[in-house]
């Protein structure tokens, strides 16, 4: 839709390429911006410069950071005998709001999808392989989603691992907690049936 | 949520203060805009700054605009002898997408509402009143919100217009066209009985 402002029709496209945000959205966000005082407009730009320029890949675990080594690699009292691989920096964050994990992670950037072209040279294996190599890390969680690509990925991954001698292990599937049963489907119900333990 | 990363936090902030969207979602924008390249971020930045910069009110209609006097106001066609007034420039557009309106408009920025501390003086209503003084001006369409302060709002500009022997309307209230019947309130529904008209 042209408003035939043409800053304000920029700014309108710039926010309806973001993920999620509809040409409504877009507007609402634009109008909401074009109300903040220039300080404000100032830092939100400088915030997104910022953040591109000074933000890249931990060079140990592939994770994001403004460092040389992201904060969960450099930590002091981080377990070094486990790695969980994971598919992309927002699943390291989820496991750290469990506050349970203690271990260390790696970053894959992705998922094995023939589909769509990304093959496993397209992700951060061969960085897995070069960690495994001093014989520190003894298990490898393998924690990506519990979809077809997920589950390819980690298949793929053990298959190399196994042989080195380190234990390669999966995420646990089954009734998520506070979930109901009555809506689980066939497929989690069961492997939760197959996965059940003494209590 | 603390990623430990600065730059990142302090763009998930930023997409945190905009309306509509929470956390989760300002983590996802701000992980989004990460992945652009540097020609990509830059733009983004250089949208907010310039639709700041650039965009102020009509000094006629005080309608959003990059010129000195909006596209709308300096338009050749449009018919100079009725003014709706709305309260904000979102409205204007949903005019315009009307295809339908010919006229000018004028935008108060805002509603009275006394619980906000918001008087007749913050809103652009002098502005309106000096538009009037011309004598070209023969219908004032008072097309604010139908909500209270909307009301409020249009009853107090159509008493300041009145004298001045200039004809006040109000927009038509009634049964949302495509909608229910069943799911129509019954203060809708009864303004619509009201309102009827011959077929």
């Amino acid at each position: 839709m042209a408003y035939q402002i043409a800053p304000l029709d920029r700014l309108v496209e710039q926010f309806e390429r973001l993920p999620g945000i509809g040409q409504k959205s877009a507007q609402r966000l634009a109008f909401h911006v074009l109300g903040y005082s220039e300080e404000q407009a100032k830092q939100f730009a400088q915030c997104i410069l910022e953040a591109k320029e000074k933000i890249h890949r931990c060079e140990i675990c592939q994770n994001l950071t403004d460092q040389k080594v992201c904060a969960i690699c450099a930590g002091p009292k981080r377990d070094r005998s486990t790695i969980c691989v994971v598919q992309d920096p927002k699943d390291v964050m989820a496991f750290e709001r469990t506050r349970e994990y203690g271990g260390l992670y790696h970053v894959l950037h992705g998922l094995i999808s023939p589909m769509d072209g990304v093959g496993p040279d397209s992700l951060c294996i061969k960085e897995l392989l070069m960690r495994l190599n001093d014989g520190e890390v003894t298990e490898v969680i393998m924690a990506t989603n519990p979809t077809v690509e997920g589950e390819a990925t980690s298949m793929y991954i053990s298959r190399l691992i196994k042989p080195m001698g380190i234990r390669v292990t999966r995420l646990a599937y089954g009734i998520p907690v506070g979930g109901n049963l009555e809506y689980a489907d066939e497929v989690t119900l069961y492997r939760s049936l197959l996965g059940r333990n003494e209590i």
